[in-house]
């Protein structure tokens, strides 16, 4: 039923999309009215409880369940020596993480996420697409329907992220098809390539849009051409997460080009998602204003992993519970009067 | 001992300052660098690990005891209508933060941190300061001592905040006495004023800066001049902060004009402090900028009470969590050399 036998089921898929519910977010924004604060003091925590109300359909939302799904993909372009790392990191960084050393464990704790870390056949790079597309259409639905499955309805707030070597060449290979500007507009330096890597990386990524510039008009055309399996099982798992629905939060650069393909399909397909950050990787800020995300977090990172998004789930945790957690005005007693109609009346509302 | 008896002597404790612990935080920057992410990949991340162990002198640093100070005050100036809302409301809110229902509640047990409201002499506002100085050196000293003493030896990161109807024409009126631009540039709505009211607030503060100018060279003249108890406090706190030394969270609008006179005072008396977030008020971020500061996160918050601080201190802790708790290379046998080193060398280092 999520398996995806062809683009046209896909497509169907990301145009059958439930709204969010209106007066789950409508009751959120009515008590925070009413809280012990200046009306809107609390700014962007106040927007993000009622997304959360928004795109859990209820009032107050939840956090019992946050999830974090990291999925982890071989790429064959990272042999043209686009990367500072060799493609053997990939599989070690998987198992760093089952060993609870990586950042994104310590991160998923302290934002009392649940951690998932799903490979997708490391051993089986994709395609150097600067030969042909890096995946076939049956390849890439594959990892779609990995990411779509991965996500449980339980999930109050899940959070997507990766891991791959190779794979910001890979993100800015379709951030340059989707939106234009070449290889110079979006190639950043990854991992942290010196110059004549970034040189290389450039070239690649110039030249894989010049062979697969038949394909640019279609959005999953270019997902499976120039992505990679862990971007094609984010893909899914944003989708299936607008479809439950649930709310998402993003990581960085290759996380946001993965799913950049559904917000060309349909704008709205994106409307459950928000930016965790933004990454101190070249592209990602313009890559957010493309999608008009706007991001949670500005902390220079770079890591991927979903860090960026664990982070940006303490963010709204202590926004919910400001809005679970106040009083309002009535029951602190506290006066909600400007202040010259008070001074009419002695006594402070109640 | 910490009870200032002149502006002469509280100056010689701000020009007596111990310098912060290289050794500890090269030793934070030397375990950075060998954590299984690419370098400096974790960005800003990895420098407030850096900057605990630098202030708190230790590495690795700690966080088992973080406190935050809120100091409220009343504002004479109030009078003049130039906020939404009426004086009483400062009790009332004390009263609040002693029920467990305002923000900062919610805020700081989200961050593990102590709470500590220190209301100071609620009940006799400072005098107008469009008609005298806002309180006599002694009263200002009173409450410099309070909140220099309010500070524990035994904090490992303390931050402070404020509540006072009133506060944002004293901040800005600060602000505008160091740095210069009159009431245009550094008046905001506040808790929320109408067009009338700001222009109330820009008429208060141009007839204060003209009543005092003849203070604007001493810092701690315009402190007195043009701010309030709690804004004194907060001053006392951080330089307190400064002298022990303990890193230093600062909040909003209000809380970094109450330390911009230290700064003008001697600029390194804020090398401790960071900026928690930068508020929607309007002069903050050019406040910010004037002390050279950079802001942790920005919500668009504009509520005062520590709220910003205490959403900065997640981050941090964060942080900790990562440089603490993550694997080296050399633990989780992930490769960190370079890829084409790498591609010399079949096994990847362990």
């Amino acid at each position: 039923m999520t398996d995806f036998t062809s683009y046209s089921r896909l497509r169907e898929f990301c145009l059958d999309l439930p709204p969010g519910n209106h007066a789950a977010s409508a009751l959120v924004a009515a008590r925070e009215a009413v809280l012990t604060k200046p009306p809107r003091s609390l700014g962007r925590l106040e927007d993000l409880s009622a997304w959360l109300a928004h795109w859990q359909g209820s009032s107050p939302p939840r956090l019992q369940r946050v999830e974090i799904l990291v999925f982890a993909g071989n790429h064959g372009v990272a042999g043209q020596g686009v990367s500072a790392f060799p493609v053997e990191v990939t599989a070690q960084m998987v198992a760093n993480f089952a060993a609870g050393g990586a950042a994104i464990n310590q991160l998923a704790r302290a934002a009392g996420a649940d951690l998932r870390v799903i490979p997708l056949a490391l051993d089986k790079p994709t395609a150097d697409f600067t030969g042909g597309p890096a995946m076939s259409e049956e390849e890439f639905l594959a990892a779609v329907s990995t990411g779509y499955q991965a996500v449980t309805p339980e999930c109050d707030l899940l959070c997507v992220g990766e891991m791959g070597i190779g794979n910001t060449t890979a993100a800015a290979a379709i951030a340059a098809a989707l939106f234009g500007g070449g290889a110079t507009r979006w190639a950043g330096r990854g991992t942290g390539v010196d110059d004549e890597g970034l040189a290389r990386k450039r070239d690649v990524i110039d030249r894989a849009l010049r062979r697969h510039r038949g394909l640019i008009q279609d959005p999953l055309s270019v997902a499976a051409a120039l992505g990679g399996r862990e971007l094609a099982a984010i893909f899914g798992a944003v989708l299936a997460a607008r479809r439950l629905p649930i709310p998402v939060l993003l990581d960085g650069f290759v996380c946001t080009a993965a799913v950049a393909p559904l917000f060309k399909l349909r704008t709205d397909t994106l409307a459950h998602a928000l930016a965790g950050h933004v990454s101190a990787e070249a592209g990602h800020r313009m890559l957010l204003d493309e999608l008009k995300l706007k991001p949670i977090v500005d902390l220079d990172m770079r890591l991927g992993e979903a860090s960026g998004a664990a982070l940006a789930v303490l963010i709204v945790r202590a926004a919910l519970a400001c809005h679970t957690g106040m009083a309002t005005f009535a029951e602190a007693g506290v006066s909600d009067k400007p202040a010259d109609e008070s001074a009419q009346e002695p006594k402070a509302a109640g």
